[in-house]
């Protein structure tokens, strides 16, 4: 997956000791997508503005907040998750890699 | 640092067990970079183009290859890699990141 015509922010955002860590770029119509890596272990993330999360590489484990049932992603898979709220993401082996798109 | 009119690429590249993580994107001109994250730990890269990498967070101690001397780069500073070389890069606390580009 390519992202044409976009501003390239070299400093990236590091959560988790490095265990999440990802680079945002700018679209031309000024919105904004993360690109990121995740190594093996549970994460929790809140959300501010609504996300779509694609995942691009491995599989991923996810359980938005007040869900009591999870599912599974793959490379070309994706989820929504709703402003205001979180979700907890699970890689087991390998890394999960994901593009996050504010919506 | 920001990179304007760029394509990125969503997949990262994953090194040492997720301790170095890059992100690359293409230029205009069609030469190519990689924005990356390096955990604490030493790591040894090679090279197969000349490279000049500049230290964009935080400080890494750099030990070309062939070379008796460190040296040590914060933010702002860069080192060049000759080709067909390597280097040897530490970072002892927090992360150290970085823009690789291919000479």
């Amino acid at each position: 997956m390519d992202f044409n015509n976009v501003t390239a922010h070299a400093v990236g955002n590091v959560y988790f000791d490095g265990k999440v860590v990802s680079h945002k770029i700018t679209m031309e119509d000024g919105s904004a997508k993360t690109m990121g890596v995740i190594q093996p272990g549970s994460y929790h993330f809140d959300t501010v503005a609504a996300e779509r999360m694609d995942i691009t590489a491995g599989e991923c484990k996810v359980t938005l907040d007040g869900s009591k049932e999870s599912s599974v992603y793959k490379a070309g898979e994706y989820f929504n998750v709703d402003a205001n709220s979180g979700f907890t993401i699970e890689v087991a082996e390998g890394n999960g890699q994901y593009v996050c798109s504010y919506l």
